[in-house]
């Protein structure tokens, strides 16, 4: 983290500016370790390399083991006024922004688009109204959005934080198998779905952790391609081919998974497909280490997939960024044929081989990977032979 | 629907403003009836009252049924360039403003802060990057920001809308019901928490459904005032009070609701903060009609547990506007000792008396209710004798 927040500071070192304020949870978590749930919070980074967080009064507790060196708290509601947030933590911005030496300086600032995974039910969402603060509350200058800079910052985990993921992966895979075990024809997409969602959240033993699982089977799983997943209420057939997919969390850290089950007999073109999924997976393995362009990963997993005849079947990148992301197409590194991105070691990402008919089915494997000093680590390694796979369970 | 796009012409009109262009997921729902799953769609309402919907080619069958007069698709994604978001909406927001005859126009737009309820595991936030969008890539004037003005636009629901809800309300309380059944010494709260979602979700036979479920227990449950509930890894005890929150979801409308169960003998306090919690409940619910200021409402039910001696205890306001909102103190209409809101017919909101004793136990009950013409409807009607919820299961 200590790595980030320097190269943070050099950051605003280049662009002239005496802080940077951030909002975005991600980038609260990526620089200081505390991970808000509502969203009320924003942590301050000087060129110094001064850290500051604002955190609402409910979240005090959550924020206290946060790697700053001041942390201010403000209260977000209360009886004896009616006040927006906005209004209610400008005193407290302002008090940390004197407390790292930034008064009335210039400010960098991520409140430009940005894909943010769930942290609650609701959340607080700045958008324009942090330069909004900054700008007419406490007479900042030359704002800037560094939006991307964070986002660059947020592609490398620490080996702790690295672990976190593991456990996030761990607690997929149980739900996972267990799942597996009760697909059946009969049961519903929304069932299995639950079930996952339910199995993967029942495998964490920590408080901040959950999990988010999805089924689309038969001709449904043909539409998993598309940037978001819909278990519906279809019940599942005998030699459905059954896709699916968990984001797990843990301490504000995720995963992006897939598998592709099957109930009975596969057809021989969906076990074609399941086969060359795989093999492209491999292959995408093979291709990761240090210093490899993010474009050729792509090109190793779409090259199997291509010589299979179902180049064009695989609709979408081979994998972006995931960690601080759920499911954000545009992390890095973005493992996409035009991907001007280059793999450097701890950076994590998922590995999405498939291959989509329309209206009939749908194959995806989306594994977990961290790159390594020599190559890559499998982070979720279930699962993983033809065999598992494709054999369902009638 | 259409009542709404007439007040909000109303306020471009004065506002001066040639078109409204709103991102945000709700206030899409509002004005044309879809509702987003990534977030990024745009929505264009001009003073004439025309309406347009820009949309990704992932999300076009959901918006198939919107009310607007005009549908743009675009690509949100390509294999063939890796391009963000907002560059690659810019020109379908220019064809949609030039359709409804807004060029170089000035815009209001609702990129200022805002609660937003969870519509998938990540969703894309425009953030700053829309009035960045409008100024900057479509040569729009005076920009102004009428966040406010979109959440006042919600804070009635039509009779569609409230049927909606009612669906939300109805899946509620059969998981409310199977989930009291299951609490027991032993169970954790997290497993509590995961069998409520469960059971709320399988309540509804509707694609776009589901829950988030929470429980608190025992000396845990006296933390629940704060603006988040958080369920811990801790076991459920004999005689514990277990509060249970639900926030359930259908088609973009939200529910907001808590009940207090126990298990086994409750202390004599524990018994009567309960009665005057369900009192003050009762005593709310009586002062809501049309006309009446939304701060009687909040001291009616306050007055009850003052005069029981627990007035401190009750910590927050009474409630606030819960549909188009999940959780969001601020939503319209606020029922807050300093509330200048008036209650209108077919606002939606909750009523959540409380009391909250710091390590040993906190009670809520919270309701949802709509307006009628001549009082009030309660939306949850169940579980709401005292026999009900104080005679725990040993």
């Amino acid at each position: 983290m200590r790595n980030r927040v320097s190269a943070l500071q050099s950051t605003l070192h280049h662009a002239n500016l005496a802080a940077a304020v951030c909002c975005r949870p991600e980038n609260l978590l990526a620089c200081t370790g505390f991970w808000p749930v509502v969203g009320n919070s924003l942590a301050v980074v000087s060129v110094e390399g001064g850290r500051a967080l604002i955190v609402p009064e409910d979240e005090k507790e959550l924020a206290g083991s946060a790697a700053a060196d001041e942390i201010l708290i403000y209260e977000a509601a209360s009886l004896d006024a009616l006040e927006p947030v906005n209004h209610l933590i400008t005193d407290a911005l302002r008090e940390a922004l004197r407390r790292l030496g930034c008064v009335n300086a210039s400010c960098g600032h991520d409140a430009g688009p940005s894909v943010v995974p769930a942290t609650y039910v609701a959340t607080y969402q700045f958008g324009a109204g942090l330069p909004h603060i900054l700008e007419h509350g406490l007479s900042a200058t030359g704002l800037q959005d560094i939006s991307t800079h964070f986002a660059r910052l947020r592609a490398v985990l620490t080996d702790d934080e690295l672990s976190v993921v593991r456990t996030a992966c761990d607690a997929a895979r149980s739900g996972f198998r267990k799942t597996a075990e009760q697909i059946a024809a009969g049961v519903t997409e929304r069932d299995v779905a639950r079930t996952l969602s339910s199995a993967v959240g029942a495998a964490f033993n920590r408080i901040r952790a959950g999990a988010f699982g999805f089924c689309m089977s038969g001709p449904n799983s043909a539409k998993a391609y598309r940037a978001y997943q819909l278990p519906g209420t279809r019940a599942l057939e005998e030699n459905d081919v059954v896709l699916l997919h968990v984001n797990s969390t843990v301490d504000g850290f995720w995963t992006d998974i897939s598998r592709t089950y099957r109930i009975g007999h596969p057809s021989p073109q969906a076990k074609g497909v399941q086969a060359a999924v795989l093999e492209a997976t491999r292959a995408a393995l093979d291709a990761i280490r240090p210093g490899v362009s993010a474009a050729a990963v792509d090109h190793a997993a779409r090259y199997v997939l291509e010589k299979a005849g179902w180049g064009k079947e695989f609709r979408h990148a081979t994998g972006h960024g995931v960690g601080f992301a759920a499911i954000d197409h545009n992390a890095f590194p973005r493992i996409h044929p035009k991907s001007p991105d280059t793999l450097e070691t701890g950076m994590v990402f998922n590995v999405e081989p498939a291959a989509y008919f329309p209206d009939e089915f749908g194959v995806r494997q989306c594994n977990m990977v961290a790159v390594t000093t020599t190559g890559c680590e499998l982070l979720t390694p279930f699962d993983g032979t033809l065999d598992e796979l494709v054999i369902g369970r009638a």
